[in-house]
């Protein structure tokens, strides 16, 4: 049987059962929707990307884009691709009515791009790019601007990209020397961009590039970086298009996500490369921090989906791969047991499910509040949603990302010799994993957002809404008779991290920030683990409810009881030493030197 | 700079200081050696894998062999390479001067070869093969076999092959199914293996396989499999070569050590491969396991190696590459700093440098023990010391594996974007890191001997001689003045472990062995951190004593006391969590039924 990409049983379960998305469906901007359009988006999606992305996956690994006189050509499979994935509507599809969107819940999109994005990330990547630069120019741009190139972005005619990195200017965007020099009804832009995704290709009419700028004579720093769109052809004084002066002097060479182009952007060399300013000069980094819980969440979302795909296919392999015997079993004549049989395949791929489904209901949960920011009934629900948003978007973006890459890994173990050879797909996944650490944020900066401003923000207002969303959970779990254990467990946690919260809080408020941020990598981690804990309690809690009415698949349901065990029995005690070590504040690493390594 | 792949004064200082190496030369057997051969002999290999090796890595990774006309073509560098290697006696140098060795150390050879694996394992590989089948020849082939084959092996102008694996029998070699039919002095072989490194190339005349395999009508399981000599070519009637009807079907394609080739072996396919008995009928496992400690400490050597080489190139970066600024400089026109200056990548070396480090002190103690349970004066002595090897191997073999991999994959992660491209390197070693956790024994199958075997062994003797290393460690560093709180701590934890393991060893008495070890690779990690954090406080002990008798680079031996507060801090408390699951017997992922994933 062909990889599934991700469980369907498993995500309808987490969707429904855990966080009742169906009813998004009773907010007013969702009313044409309930959970038959949803399921029906979902499945669509589902069966694109199996039938055709799927298949795509291993030949556009194989065969990267190559530089050709100065124009990159990608997979031509990707011809194919790209027109029926634009005719599908996953670039719009959680964009308004009015603007040729679906109107889709973000939360249901994203389930929906979970499967695209397991199935083949280098290919779903191009349509993740350009609805990112489309949303930008419908958030930002003038009408003008819209009126132009919304249409041309959602039908998929034109590419977007984010036109960010330069090569002195990665993490710290503050940095972007690109000059934008007013000319007209537009700018001259000339400067040289780098890591730039789908910068270049011969799939679409033309490439939309959202690019970080800095206009003559703007402040130095984050308030003189403004947002410009840059397109590769600009529209010519006959109506036709024409050159922008936009050059691809070269290719990156990824590890990973090897069918989508990482190009070099040369902008202006010979002096003719207009740009058109979107939203206010001076307010490219916060327009662009404004779509950013969007990113991260997705660049979690894509951790999900590579961690899914490599789970399910190591499931398969090891129920289907025999090897040795039960250790108390000494006779040689007995047949060789499927290695899933052995405890120690069976631990690996506990944690490797307890990753996935665990990350899986936190990208879940964070569109859900995306969701509920934008559209819940009241400025207080939706405040309370944003605030949660915020807190739990580094967390969304980094758990999967790292653990992921940990239960890729695994994936590749359990595969054994196999495992190590390109004959199997578990290293290409692994490849593909290791980016999500690194874009649209390291996870060290996740660490510090967390920590110095998201749980800092509202006056500790958010971690007190989170903290009121596990009292809720272990409600929910004791009423649906999850063991007491497991949800003593998560509310000392829960109070653990909050006191350690209060406690570093007060060394920044008392002005040492250094000493507030030392273990923010840390305190990822723990917070982290627990908010997955939180997640898995709830998951415990439906799936105790759902065995109790006899409704779901009762396998299913016995495996969320199982991973949950794991996670708040095995993974979250481990916090303890972690908190010890962040309020103790062992300072090693801040002490050592450079030149002592 | 050139990467200096291992650093010189760290090795210097935990051979000699730390484990007192220079005391080998004390012991009969070497006598014609002293420090300065000791250091001659890894001075040349450092040299030689820096002008040779390293250039070579790249290229070895950028073209894998090939398969032309049935015979295998590996990277053309190889034919310079081999026989310069062989030339300079890395094959046998640790044998005795009788079978034409130089008898240096393990101890020394292993430091030695630390170099030549970091700078190319896959052309270290060769030469690595090579020295353990003619061990096995020198350990039990028949006079004849030694007089036949054992000094081209040695010269290097045969080279060697271990022929475990079939298809069907990787974990569990008792599987085995080629079997071997009497016929005169030898036997005819037919079968198959698969992941046969090294098994075939064009640099060497012949290639000697040491192939496990059935005599005709031997028992079923591990005490059927005999070990034969199996040449490529075979002395002909006419004393030149003739072929051995050994074929080679197909490549795998590993997805690192890319330069050594991975050969399925097809025997005697035409009814005449024949190969020559190597020991006793019936023991071929347990003479290939007689050199199981030499291979997997091997293993772990290549695992500190490989994340070596990549910890000095991020060293390098950090040091490098500017980004951002202090998170307490506002000033937008202050330059940016090397970003080494960020607590957060520090935090990133730092760990490295523990786990690169304390590997390093790990497999060359290992080393040392088998040195002397080899060569020291009394059998009691040589007793303790193999009891003590024993227990350490199963540690040093997977330890650098597991938490090298992590190393490696923070070197990519320190080089951020341009970490994720094949422009920078830390993606191939992070490549060649992933084949040590699966081969030559599993991390999984490392636990269960480790926890089945190695700490019960001798009545719990081992672990005794374990404790009373540790508490020699605390006495010198208390000497020494090291922070009482770290010597506190692994006393603690020592104390923890044992009782764990007490505990444990009842369950198993008891007869559950399933509950014994229902959490042996917990069991592998938790002890792997008290052993390493053991190292680390022996060489914080060092650095205090060499730092009172001002000897030794300051700058390293504050480095060496950061990451000894790091491991011991840090590191070492998060065994509590661990050590409380393994005790209480947390069940999930026993419990967890196939069809529950």
């Amino acid at each position: 049987m062909a990889n599934p990409l991700v469980d369907d049983r498993g995500l309808s379960f987490v969707l429904y059962d855990v966080l009742g998305a169906a009813d998004l469906a009773r907010l007013p901007h969702f009313a044409d929707h309930g959970r038959e359009t949803f399921d029906a988006w979902i499945d669509l999606c589902r069966r694109f990307s199996r039938d055709v992305l799927y298949p795509a996956y291993r030949p556009l690994d194989e065969d990267p884009p190559v530089l050709v006189g100065g124009a990159v050509k990608v997979h031509p499979l990707l011809r194919e691709i790209w027109p029926r994935m634009c005719e599908l509507g996953v670039i719009a599809a959680s964009r308004p009515f009015e603007v040729g969107g679906q109107q889709i819940p973000a939360t249901i999109a994203l389930a929906a791009n979970l499967y695209l994005m397991a199935g083949n990330c280098a290919a779903y990547g191009f349509a993740g790019l350009t609805s990112g630069a489309a949303h930008l120019v419908e958030a930002f741009g003038s009408p003008a601007l819209r009126e132009r190139w919304l249409a041309p972005l959602h039908e998929g005619r034109f590419a977007g990209t984010m036109a960010l990195t330069e090569p002195q200017a990665g993490s710290s965007l503050s940095d972007v020397r690109t000059r934008a020099t007013p000319s007209d009804d537009h700018f001259l832009l000339s400067g040289s961009k780098i890591f730039i995704s789908g910068g270049d290709q011969d799939i679409t009419e033309n490439v939309v590039h959202m690019v970080l700028a800095r206009i003559d004579g703007a402040p130095p720093g984050t308030k003189g970086v403004s947002l410009f769109l840059v397109p590769k052809l600009r529209l010519a004084e006959d109506g036709g298009f024409e050159g922008n002066d936009v050059s691809v002097p070269g290719l990156v060479h990824k590890i990973g996500w090897r069918g989508l182009p990482s190009v070099i952007l040369a902008l202006g060399e010979s002096g003719d490369c207009r740009g058109w300013l979107v939203g206010e000069p001076g307010r490219g980094l916060a327009h662009m921090f404004q779509m950013m819980n969007e990113a991260r969440i997705m660049v979690g979302a894509n951790g999900v989906a590579t961690a899914s795909v490599a789970y399910l296919e190591s499931i398969a392999y090891a129920k289907d791969r025999p090897q040795g015997r039960s250790v108390t079993d000494r006779n040689p004549l007995s047949p060789q047991v499927p290695i899933v049989e052995h405890a120690d395949v069976r631990r690996m791929l506990l944690r490797q499910k307890a990753i996935v489904e665990g990350g899986l209901a936190l990208v879940l949960q964070a569109a859900l509040q995306a969701d509920l920011a934008a559209h819940a009934p009241t400025p207080e629900k939706r405040r309370r949603a944003q605030l949660l948003l915020d807190l739990l978007t580094p967390v969304a973006k980094s758990f999967p990302a790292e653990k992921g890459f940990e239960s890729n890994a695994l994936a590749i173990q359990i595969h054994g010799g196999y495992g190590y050879s390109s004959e199997y797909l578990p290293e290409t996944w692994l490849r593909d994993q290791k980016l999500n650490s690194i874009h649209e944020g390291t996870t060290g900066i996740q660490g510090m957002d967390l920590l110095g401003r998201k749980v800092m923000a509202d006056g500790g207002g958010a971690l007190s809404i989170l903290g009121e969303e596990v009292a809720s959970a272990c409600a929910r779990a004791a009423r649906a008779g999850v063991d007491p254990l497991w949800i003593e467990a998560l509310g000392r946690a829960t109070a653990d991290v909050g006191a350690l919260t209060m406690e570093l809080a007060g060394r920044g408020m008392g002005g040492d920030v250094d000493a507030m941020l030392l273990h923010s990598s840390d305190y990822l981690e723990l917070f982290s683990t627990v908010v997955v804990a939180w997640l898995w309690l709830l998951q415990a809690a439906a799936a105790k409810e759902a065995l109790a009415e006899a409704r779901g698949h009762p396998d299913m349901l016995q495996g969320k009881l199982a991973a949950a065990a794991y996670w708040l029995r095995f993974e979250l005690p481990r916090i303890g030493p972690l908190v010890a070590t962040c309020r103790e504040g062992e300072d090693s690493y801040a002490r050592v030197r450079p030149e002592w390594f």
